[in-house]
């Protein structure tokens, strides 16, 4: 998660037994906070597996993400990193690894990114889990039925439908305790307002490599530009539209005998591909957001 | 070559020893090209060692790149196609396969593409012949020296210094009956007079991935905006600044731990890649115009 | 399809409106030949839509594929043929363009490549038609239902199971007029007399690089080598095990903090896409044998 | 640098105005190190500025690199850690963030990586020092004299030749001090007693991926076996031929129109590209082994 965030619910995180915690920390940048909160680790018995960190030239803002094994529970970590919490201002949070990330998939007509997605999770693969798919076509039922993933159809067209859909989405990330968001080709802008509510916990595939074409059909402009690279971004959705900060890309090589058909099927393969890379990093919490850059803790 | 040329002078060219062509053609699409040109490498006892070819859904143009090995000359070869040029109204180019291109290299401080392009041609890989580097500053001599290439440096700062040195571009075109004219980091935007007289001649390599972050630092862009890859494109030069052509692109992931000197090192490396593997295609008729697009035929 | 194959039985290509062909031709190299097939072409009012040929140095045999737009019938282009054929000695082939091509997938457990083939193919990304899925495991029925795909499950454990299985596989072939036999993360070995009957037409995914780490547990083992990059490799299938010619290959970048559970998630990445991308090309009739190489005319 | 190491002399080291430290810790898995190592951080005001630690699940050991700014001299530093050295049993090496690393270069006939590296060096973008070219032919000299490197020819053809040469080596090793020394294309054998003495300091640079094609000529068993990517391996020199452990590795595209010439030209671009950034990964002291696998801190 790229902020602070309720202790998660599951047993799992509450249990004494030996587990594996995922904290993650965001301040200004000091002297002591990998001192103070390796303090804390120490404290509770806990051995750290995994560390990254990052002090950002840009922000002056300190980035940490450490997995630590212990017996002890949430709680007690959240206590012993109290002291530095208030010392240091320290946004944070702590997670079980590998809980499944609460997840709610809005999508449209396109199936390619809601199949990975999909896919991918029941491969164990990646680590959400989907309580709820929500589409302004009713397409993507039978592929939801399959995975046995509610799905909703409420169309997006007609006067009052688009308030309507976002109330919805609103209604559900409440209903879910939803951690995140994702657009798998929803291919609706977002309100402002919404964008606000989900911002840093909502991610949209945008189908082309940015910055560079932006808007509709970016496969047809690749074409006609002739450009020998098409790919994706995964970014963060801001009220600044395609301009949020990137979280993945990728890029496809290709020719001048590719067909604006084929295009959009190597374009698909990278979208569907840098969009599930986004969810299972964000999922992890290694994806914080550093202004408008992201920290990608890979 | 990209257009029709006078036959190569080099004397390969009209010995009658068994060697290969290159046979460019450019049409208008229509039924009977293949067989026309082919009647023509039978007739001249040519066999093909290598076909491409491509119909330009785009502009309804036809093009074919043929290698041919045969005893026959260059005059011979174009003798035998004549009936099919005049029928067809072909743009055509024959050539010696592997003749070295004569390349002008324009340069200014940046020492790694004239490094590599010096390198690459020295090592056998890329066939070109460089009579002459015309810089704006005086920092490639020495590296010039060492390839044994002639140097000139011509300032681009002061009165009338810029229209000078665009006069001794064309000067040396003329003298060294210059092919290609590589603006390898020159920096310098050309007058779209010169632009117009080298249109399809001259390859300049771009700092970034186009489209995307045009104009002067897009390192530094690139890393505000977090970018996940950077890359580099290189492009026919047109009046229409970076907008021209595309020939070759590339792309290097990164990620935010990168300084933007480190994402220039990187950036670098792309730049020398993808210009050198323009210059090798072209200088191998690989490279055809087709509208606002290239055919590569790799 | 990489031999001569029998004209194709679907309606379309014996319809006389204009339509597109594939014409793939391999000989022993000589002059002349493009002139012919060309000229054949000429004869039916066709006109080349795209074309590639190669010439083998290391087998001095000659290669070509032709796509043709003609309202000629394949009868008629047949016939056409038929004096280079004779001349030349021509194995050919002639297909419509975009024919989905008859394929029988034999699967186990893994679903990854199974679920890649079926949502492409439904996608409208992959030209085969897949008649039955054969595995040796019940796992992809569930799948294989979604997709309405015939499965059937027929172990391959216990005395002669084996050889029934390879039977079933044999009947299956002549029942459904099978083209392409792929092997989707099957997992045994064919026998060598199986092996001979499908020689050319039956496509292999091998989850590694090759060549490499061969046999069980690539990932383990690369795991443990530290190896930088890991892959997968379509080839065909030949007795020689993980020695066929080889179609396509992947690589993916991977580091020393992937576990081995996450490299076989990257590998089955680069399996799925490398698996579709070899089907594919062959279902367009661009993969040619040339003695243990393949040609792609990509 | 790969272990424990002398401190550096060069003055800045030991110059008291604000500098930036990397310091590399390896040791038995256990709590509490990061905390104690950090806690002497903090004890010499230092702000950690990078951080990255992996424990091995395959050696059950820990691994750590930090980049410190602070004041304080590496004296200091040492100081500070010396309790974590005892009760931890760290491995440690700490040195100057930028400090060119003393390397002797081995060459033979080969220019390219010698070209890059040096060409690298001099941009500024590969933190090294070379104080002598060691080579077995004369062809680097002229290479060599522009970039004002020491060059010396020694041949290891001949009785007793190879051992002179590998005794020059050593006497070379101790007269520069030298910290790293980088096969570049050197093309022989080291015995077994040298491999050993410069275990975790000797880089090679093979030719191909590994494992895969090993020993003579890859570029030619790569064309006959018609594979779709070739590379190359840059790894840590054993007495075990081409099994050292992996440092990195990168793979090109290739296809069946690649002639064997152009394979190796691809594949040199691999090769420089490859020990570059092994070099410069090295030079950061980013690479440590575990085992028979290096751990890389990109």
């Amino acid at each position: 998660m790229s902020s602070a965030l309720p202790l998660p619910q599951s047993p799992t995180a509450t249990s004494t037994a030996g587990h594996e915690f995922v904290l993650t920390v965001v301040c200004e940048d000091a002297p002591g906070i990998v001192h103070a909160v390796t303090g804390a680790i120490v404290e509770v018995g806990g051995n750290i597996t995994e560390s990254r960190q990052f002090e950002s030239g840009a922000t002056h803002r300190f980035y940490m993400r450490l997995q630590v094994r212990t017996s002890a529970s949430a709680e007690e970590v959240e206590q012993a990193l109290a002291p530095a919490i208030e010392r240091f201002g320290l946004e944070h949070s702590i997670d079980e690894v590998g809980r499944p990330l609460r997840t709610l998939i809005l999508g449209s007509t396109a199936k390619h990114c809601v199949n990975d997605l999909l896919f991918q999770t029941e491969s164990g693969h990646l680590p959400i889990e989907v309580p709820l798919i929500l589409a302004n076509h009713p397409t993507l039922e039978k592929l939801a039925g399959f995975y046995e993933v509610p799905f909703e159809h409420l169309p997006t067209k007609g006067e009052g439908a688009k308030a309507a859909f976002e109330d919805r989405v609103r209604e559900a990330v409440q209903e879910h305790d939803i951690e995140l968001v994702v657009l798998a080709r929803y291919m609706q802008i977002l309100s402002p307002e919404l964008c606000a509510e989900l911002a840093g916990r909502c991610i949209n595939i945008h189908h082309s490599f940015l910055p560079g074409f932006k808007g509709a059909n970016p496969y047809r402009q690749a074409h006609a530009r002739g450009v020998k690279q098409i790919g994706a971004t995964a970014h963060f959705v801001t009220s600044d539209l395609d301009e949020g900060p990137i979280i993945e890309q990728e890029v496809l090589r290709v020719d001048h005998t590719r067909t604006p058909k084929e295009l959009m099927a190597i374009g698909q393969d990278a979208e569907m591909r840098t969009l599930r890379q986004a969810v299972a990093w964000f999922a992890q919490s290694r994806v914080l957001l550093d202004g408008t850059r992201t920290i990608v803790f890979r």
